[in-house]
């Protein structure tokens, strides 16, 4: 295997010699030793509102009964009240991400808040009512996004709310005005400092709810539907993760088109929930490629695959003569809840390499596209898609685009959504709401110290690795001398990856 | 160089485990030990009508004092005579590829008509007016095509004429119809059989002579620019060869759509004849990239090119985000007049494979299109294509597809024709009339056998090969029983390609 992977690697740091891909897995491979003890301390120790999380603390069935070194320090009845608590006068509520890795890394801090005087220039002050909550969030906390922030920092890419101040020189904007923002990073908070080039006017008639829930999904939607794949009449299109926000916003947009054949891919427990939205419905667990074979023999004119990994070299063999591949999401990274060095590298590694001549001898194309990187890293991307939300909110005020929300959560819930979007559960767009009181915690009698020990003895038969190597928990763990060290020992041992061996 | 290339080769072999390339690799590598001599004897003995291109044989500088076995032996003035020399009754005549190689492979050859009986189901006979030439031409006659026929054929992918008979199945065609045909080779002749499914009838108020100058060009600029690379207002456009009649299609589809930046790239001799259709030019022969980037900074949004090679990896980096990179041909595979291995290996293997996940990264696409290959081989072409004809022909009766005609030449000489496609001389397409007298030729006295021996020793120093390795031309040679080998031996001697030492 290692064989391999250096194979396709000498192949891939030939012209370009190194890409973003490479210099992201050099920042990953090295990012928990830069983190200093310090950073993480400030964050974990007196800051911290418990998030509402407990039973969520690890998605794997049999973890349930591992509690932080905190949780096990405090009762349930306890942990409620601090959850409601809310942030003092001069303070804000943040979802701070600590360090990469599992959910127990996302903590509600508070913050001092963000005074008008301390914003710089070009930028809004956005008090923020609703975030949305995307797969990237998840690929972020995992540290397998590309030249992520150092952590701590605060997570979430959408938010929607009222201009609360703007900076001397930003033109277009003022205060009371609601918008929605598509900040780099940094969206999950009360007070939110955004780049003008990134907040969006909000029409008149449209709730922030709905502009919450539109704007990023259906500005994805629009672009590869409209404009990448120039979907028209009589196609035959294959949709992966169909029943996310995203998915949903695409088949709309197909459905506003007429006489798509549209190939969905979903979790199966999604099936019923979008069975109307598609033409035909495939399970993410069966083997896609035969699936869609036997409805669509003749093979499809467009594959909208967010995943890549393996599906990149399957999808591309669907594509009808003119077909196009679209990769515009890379979700293939994340299996268990936290990074696996091996599939972040089989993800990126494993997908064929294609000559530009061999599209050119079968006819087919393959389109890239990167809703972040064009808005915050590519020269134009945020004409581009500025004129796009503005399209998008035509379309929502002629009926088009439709908000297709799964739940709203409160923020102390951060990780329920998280969880439910790690899963795939949702059916459409997940929401954290500031004003929302937090869900009430289920009272549990906290277990003893001596009990977990327990446990975790027996479980050290079943954890093939030994021990967690993974540093940034190991750090954490440190910075809190030591105590309940074995606690965390065990963590991520279910992982969906088998052969998962490797990991930091 | 060689390592470079197994090298290269190795990886080309990783899945997909053999390309057509690949495929075509072999069979022009073989092709010539499996062209029998009788083959060869059949085509040049008896039937051969001289074609016009004495002074065309060979297209490098200082070569026109070398003349072909026969015509050492015959006079200009026979020759001429010869040439006008019409087919017999039960005769016609068509343009023969004796073999892969150079100009002198091509011949006006006699054949026995067509009789309606003879045609196969579904097939339509067509009476021919006029013959369309492009690049895929020389190409074919160099023998860098994928999977061509076994010399000898008859030549040509486009004619115009009238339906002389219908096989008893075909439906929608009868006898007297006035079409245009883009058969799979075998075009250039009198009269053609083709299968309706490449066959379509011309409006009536559509000279034959708009028909055989459109169909092909228009609908591949229409398949790139409508339907591959969707062009909008205010884009910015690179174009490989605007001078050809497929480029100036190009531009008339763009200046539809009004507001598109056309930086058109053109051998410099062209320039004063298209600067109207464009809004910059670039010289082929200088540093088109850098060119580029002077008059277009920030990229461009759509890359035409039907070159390949090294051009690819070139035309990939100057895209803009959300740019498309569309290959629609390999012509840099042609550097001299016969084909040169070298040339067509690095053409091939010196593209840049791309990770479907950089594309993702960049926010980039690949988007290949190669007409023949999608309407002749492969499912559902003749009726995407068969759709484009008819948008192309409403296109013309607007007003917007124009016949783009840069000449006129009688079937004899096919030859010029061919060489100004390969000099790249022609601004619009290159058409051959069925009805016109050939040109006459220049009278120039013929060269004793002695005068060119002696000027073949002289040559010999220059010629670093040392002795021509084309093998097909060998062939020949050893056909027509050893006459005046050394004729023929000092060919090719001044390729465009500096390091070309290999050749079959």
């Amino acid at each position: 295997m290692v064989l391999n992977i250096c194979c396709h690697a000498s192949v891939f740091t030939s012209p370009p010699s190194k890409t973003h891909l490479q210099t992201h897995l050099d920042t990953i491979m090295t990012d928990s030793n830069t983190k200093t003890e310090t950073q993480v301390d400030a964050e974990t120790k007196k800051e911290t509102i418990e998030t509402g999380d407990n039973e969520k603390n690890n998605i794997e069935a049999g973890d349930d009964e591992k509690k932080s070194t905190e949780k096990t320090t405090t009762t349930t009845a306890d942990k409620d009240k601090k959850s409601t608590e809310t942030a003092g006068e001069n303070e804000m509520r943040a979802v701070v991400l600590n360090g990469f890795g599992g959910l127990k890394s996302v903590k509600i801090v508070k913050r001092p808040i963000i005074s008008p005087s301390s914003l710089a220039d070009g930028e809004v002050l956005i008090r923020v009512q609703l975030c949305g909550v995307s797969f990237q969030d998840v690929m972020v906390r995992q540290g397998v996004t590309e030249a992520p922030p150092k952590t701590p920092f605060i997570l979430g890419f959408e938010c929607a709310g009222v201009v609360e101040a703007v900076s001397d020189d930003v033109e277009g904007f003022k205060v009371g005005d609601r918008v929605v923002a598509l900040p780099d990073h940094r969206a999950w908070a009360e007070l939110v400092p955004v780049s003008a080039k990134y907040v969006y006017q909000v029409p008149e008639t449209m709730p922030l709810q709905e502009a919450a829930a539109v704007t990023q999904s259906y500005t994805v939607a629009y672009l590869l539907v409209n404009q990448l794949a120039n979907v028209t009449k009589g196609q035959t299109v294959v949709l992966h993760s169909a029943g996310g926000a995203v998915g949903q916003a695409v088949c709309a947009l197909l459905k506003e088109i007429g006489d798509v054949t549209v190939v969905g891919v979903a979790s199966k427990n999604k099936h019923e929930a979008i069975q109307s939205t598609v033409t035909h419905l495939i399970d993410r667990a069966s083997d896609v490629h035969a699936e869609v074979r036997k409805v669509c023999p003749d093979g499809v004119d467009v594959v909208f695959d967010c995943q890549g990994g393996e599906e990149c070299n399957r999808g591309y063999n669907l594509l009808k003569p003119l077909g196009r591949y679209i990769l515009f999401g890379s979700s293939s990274i994340v299996t268990g809840e936290t990074k696996s060095i091996l599939n972040v590298v089989k993800s990126w590694w494993q997908v064929d390499k294609v000559s530009p001549l061999r599209l050119y001898e079968d006819n087919k194309g393959i389109i890239g596209f990167n809703l972040r990187r064009l808005l915050h890293h590519q020269p134009g991307g945020e004409e581009r898609v500025r004129n796009v939300v503005q399209e998008v909110f035509r379309l929502w005020q002629s009926g088009v685009a439709k908000a297709h929300i799964d739940s709203t959560h409160a923020l102390e819930d951060v990780t329920d959504a998280m969880t439910k979007m790690h899963e795939r559960k949702n059916v459409g767009k997940l929401l954290l709401d500031l004003s929302m009181e937090p869900r009430p915690r289920p009272v549990t009698p906290a277990k003893s110290k001596k009990e977990e020990k327990e446990k975790d003895k027996d479980k050290g038969s079943v954890d093939k690795t030994g021990e967690s190597t993974d540093k940034e928990e190991k750090s954490e763990k440190e910075s809190k001398e030591g105590q309940e060290e074995e606690v965390e020992k065990s963590e991520e041992k279910k992982s969906e990856e088998k052969d998962d061996s490797l990991r930091i």
